[in-house]
């Protein structure tokens, strides 16, 4: 959830009473705040409290740009994950994550040097379907991390390809389609057709799986 | 103003009600929303439209990372203003900022390739104050475009040299001083003690203004 507010059927719900009715109701549900924020060291402890102490998100977005002290604050929750921006699926990710020092590329050594902040059980990284030709090689860079993987849907991104470099031993991907589901009907009917859009992709994912004999 | 509530005398006062007292009762303060946002495409032009439109403020900080369709949605608004990160004045900044490309840091790419998206009427950077070694440098690669300088104050940024290497013909600097401002007193004093530190930066500059024969 990218916006602070959205609009239901009684007015206007707080992004806060909506994750909490989540987990309330649907308390096994992974909820990511997709928030993108990262800011020095005393900013981004209090974006860490507002969405993993003051609400029950289980994880966040983080923006690698600032460095170690803008992400560590947000490493601090017990059973909350942070997911870190790597190799995004937009077409601007070309113009600064690719900067190659010495062969390294910039979302490289975002995968390298965060590692010796995290470990496997609360850091994720953000790679885009978009760019699924290059997951066989971020997966040399972090075999067992999971993945955070946007860009399935709207953007173009093939589910088949993310599976085939992305999954894992044990599975270690975890595949968005934001767009393609919510704005995929506009009139009443928009929850049949977000609920259809979203089993359309647990379908697909699932044969995937079986195919890589995780399930 | 990075934080999405405070604390008044009556309670909790949402940034939309604070942002718009301060407009509605000076409406010749600049106000700045320090919420460095950078998200897909979509995402960024709703961001903008929160920030820009449905609240009075007059710029916004951005962070690069995801690059030019991620910052360009902030460009579109008359009359106002983004501020991107560049060199930020944590220490963190040294992690990905300085990754160097055939002699091109990062921060030094940021700040060549985003004069394509904006100019020096709707776009600054952020140039941290304890950074004040690097101004001279990147002056060479941004003449004219205002710098907004944080890390004065707590951060331990010297304003003398800010103001050295930084000013250009038309002064070009915003320089921001938070944390040794707003939490210099906890007590009922607070808001007395706030605007004593806020004056003294501000002689600090106006003499330094002087000395650069600027006013």
């Amino acid at each position: 959830m990218a916006f602070y507010e959205c609009h239901g059927a009684k007015g206007w719900i707080s992004l806060e009473s909506t994750v909490r009715y989540i987990k309330d109701n649907y308390p096994d549900i992974f909820v990511i705040a997709d928030a993108k924020r990262g800011d020095i060291g005393n900013t981004s402890k209090m974006y860490a409290k507002a969405f993993l102490e003051n609400m029950p998100f289980d994880a966040i977005t983080v923006a690698p740009y600032m460095g170690e002290d803008s992400v560590t604050p947000f490493l601090s929750y017990k059973d909350k994950w942070i997911v870190l921006l790597a190799l995004t699926s937009n077409k601007g990710a070309d113009d600064f994550q690719y900067h190659d020092e010495d062969g390294i590329k910039l979302f490289e050594r975002v995968l390298s040097v965060s590692q010796k902040w995290g470990n496997i059980n609360n850091m994720m990284y953000v790679v885009g379907a978009t760019r699924a030709d290059t997951l066989k090689d971020i997966r040399q860079l972090v075999p067992d991390h999971f993945l955070l993987v946007p860009g399935v849907g709207a953007q173009g991104g093939s589910l088949e390809e993310v599976a085939k470099y992305g999954l894992n031993s044990k599975c270690g991907l975890l595949v968005n389609s934001s767009r393609g589901i919510i704005f995929a009907d506009s009139t009443e009917n928009f929850d049949k057709v977000a609920g259809e859009k979203a089993k359309e992709i647990q379908v697909e994912m699932e044969k995937h799986l079986r195919q890589h004999k995780l399930i």
